[in-house]
């Protein structure tokens, strides 16, 4: 099975890259540097029993930083227009990171799938998983996910990416037995 | 005492951003972006009793990923025409990683130096250390690691780079008590 589908992204405004943009503000390709290493495209699962397929997805692009670092994600947000900053765990004595979250579908539709489709990565690796990133958020947009065999669609890609899902806690096979 | 005097850089040749450089090859921009994330600029010390004050001083500039994205490593290494990739623990079986390492002294001074003075890092963070490892460097070739007020001197901004220097494992007294 081929999941490298054209992927058809809603057209929209994307910044330009003007002289301003190069040196007073941040620079798009200085993100794309930024996220290349720091950045996370991550397609999250929740039980919702009062949903159809008892789960929801929710597709999610987030960067952590130390506290320290809070500056670079208040320009990336401020650069993007949407999402939001939180502290990662808030309990923690230790962890003393800020992450910056986009999760509105909306948002991700029309500015952060078309930013990183026109300010591509280097690596195969972050190539990869924003595609299929970019394929879930619009596989969600068609409504497949209704349906069992889309659902099994999704999770089979969202498990591919990031490593083959080794960090995840939940088994493919407790989504898919519902 | 402060130590943010002015840094006088050796002039030299800086690649300028062109259209070619924004749409084909790896972006100045890009770099930094990634260097602000995954980059570290460090001073390193190697006991050697040959030497006048009894330590080698090794600045240098390393940026570590997993072998999958050994890809930015090259292009980051063809951009700035200096420095070598390795295998950042060729023993381990669980450290995947390559590391890119430029620690020549000439290459720190004409080429990383001034690139990263003129594409500057967003993070106070960032910003500070790069600093100390400039000032660093420029000592060095000054000369004033002879004399045991200058390697105090060094010591001591080198020390509070990097975190203040936690993750070292010799302590300052160690260099100092020769």
């Amino acid at each position: 099975m081929c999941y490298y589908i054209i992927i058809m992204v809603k057209k929209c405004r994307v910044r330009t890259i003007s002289r301003k943009d190069c040196q007073d503000n941040i620079n798009p390709y200085y993100i794309v540097g930024f996220f290349e290493g720091e950045g996370t495209f991550h397609i999250a699962f929740g039980r919702r029993k009062d949903l159809t397929q008892n789960w929801s997805i929710m597709p999610e692009l987030h960067i952590s930083q130390h506290k320290d670092c809070i500056s670079i994600l208040n320009s990336v947000k401020s650069y993007f227009g949407c999402g939001y900053i939180k502290e990662n765990h808030p309990k923690s004595k230790h962890d003393q990171t800020n992450v910056y979250v986009v999760k509105n579908r909306k948002d991700l539709i029309e500015k952060i799938i078309p930013f990183f489709t026109k300010f591509q990565f280097l690596s195969e690796k972050k190539k990869d998983d924003f595609k299929k990133f970019s394929q879930v958020v619009m596989w969600l947009d068609q409504g497949i996910h209704f349906q069992p065999k889309g659902l099994r669609k999704i999770v089979d890609l969202a498990y591919s990416m990031n490593r083959s899902g080794k960090y995840r806690k939940l088994k493919k096979h407790q989504i898919l037995s519902r």
